[in-house]
């Protein structure tokens, strides 16, 4: 890992999970991302549930401070098997929300099918094709990157995709209307 | 309000919505639970989710930082509408939860029958009735609740039902069966 100094921006990427957390810091440098770090912390060996979130809080807050990210993006199910397995899903989601607030660092959430979009050109892309994409754009080497690292991969996915939507020109302060447009050009009316 | 020094033990009760979230602050002192604090805070008004995820927990710290809180008990529903609601929820207490972790809060939950049971003896009784039976036990001048309480005094409630909760004797070490007491106590047995 080199130095954080050399990018323009770093985005770390969440995907909060009540078995497993994965992690992706992305670094911008010259609007080139690459691939900083990523990690997926294991919590179905914690038995106890406050276990699990005060891990999930403190290894958020962690990274937080170790790379020193301006954005954190989230990848966030709207959609769930039950409203037990939600409750559970919104705490974790909500104490790494937690982690990045304590450090004002703003966050931009991003369904499952949106990312996953965003890199394959394909909402209902697997982990292993999300991952051989971002290995490709990322130029991540071969060897860093194994079944074990698809939650990572997952998490690294929301990290590009925000890149990709908050880097897409926005083009504003543009003529609202042909009327409009007219009005602010009386010289391209043909007399 | 007179100084937090006389208490033995201070607990943080937490009731966190989307919309509303409640709390109540109870002070023991030689085992009389007393209301120290109590308060609602209405996040309805703010349009972001982030913004209201942010205010519960920033609240929830300072409320912690001032009151100095032993414990924390909150008041989690285990059921809810639909899956969405409940991912919300789960974001509010998970942020709350965060800001008592993040000070080395103990934290227990209770369901709200079990609430209502432990504080009016009907699992089923309204805010109405848990707010009179609270009024009652802490000896809280009438004028300082009303309809707009109802949400501070179920967190208080919630406390409450910990502070009977934990001070529940429990007989520990004893013998765990007839057999280990007789191991236990040879000279009890009738020769």
């Amino acid at each position: 890992m080199t130095g954080l100094k050399e990018y323009d921006k770093i985005i770390i990427g969440i995907d909060p999970g009540t078995n497993l957390m994965g992690y992706g810091i992305l670094g911008i440098s010259k609007s080139k991302p690459r691939c900083i770090a990523l990690g997926v912390i294991k919590l179905s060996r914690m038995e106890s549930h406050y276990l699990r979130l005060s891990h999930i809080y403190q290894r958020v807050q962690t990274l937080v401070e170790q790379f020193l990210p301006d954005e954190m993006a989230i990848e966030a199910p709207f959609f769930g098997k039950n409203v037990q397995s939600m409750l559970k899903l919104g705490r974790a989601q909500g104490v790494a929300i937690a982690a990045a607030l304590s450090r004002d660092v703003p966050i931009t959430e991003y369904e499952p099918r949106k990312i996953k979009m965003a890199i394959t050109g394909n909402g209902a892309a697997s982990k292993e094709q999300v991952q051989e994409m971002l290995r490709r754009i990322l130029d991540i080497p071969a060897d860093r990157l194994d079944d074990q690292t698809l939650d990572a991969t997952d998490a690294l996915a929301a990290a590009l995709c925000h890149h990709y939507e908050s880097s897409r020109p926005v083009i504003t302060g543009g003529p609202k209307s042909w009327k409009d447009f007219l009005a602010k050009n009386p010289d391209r009316i043909s007399k």
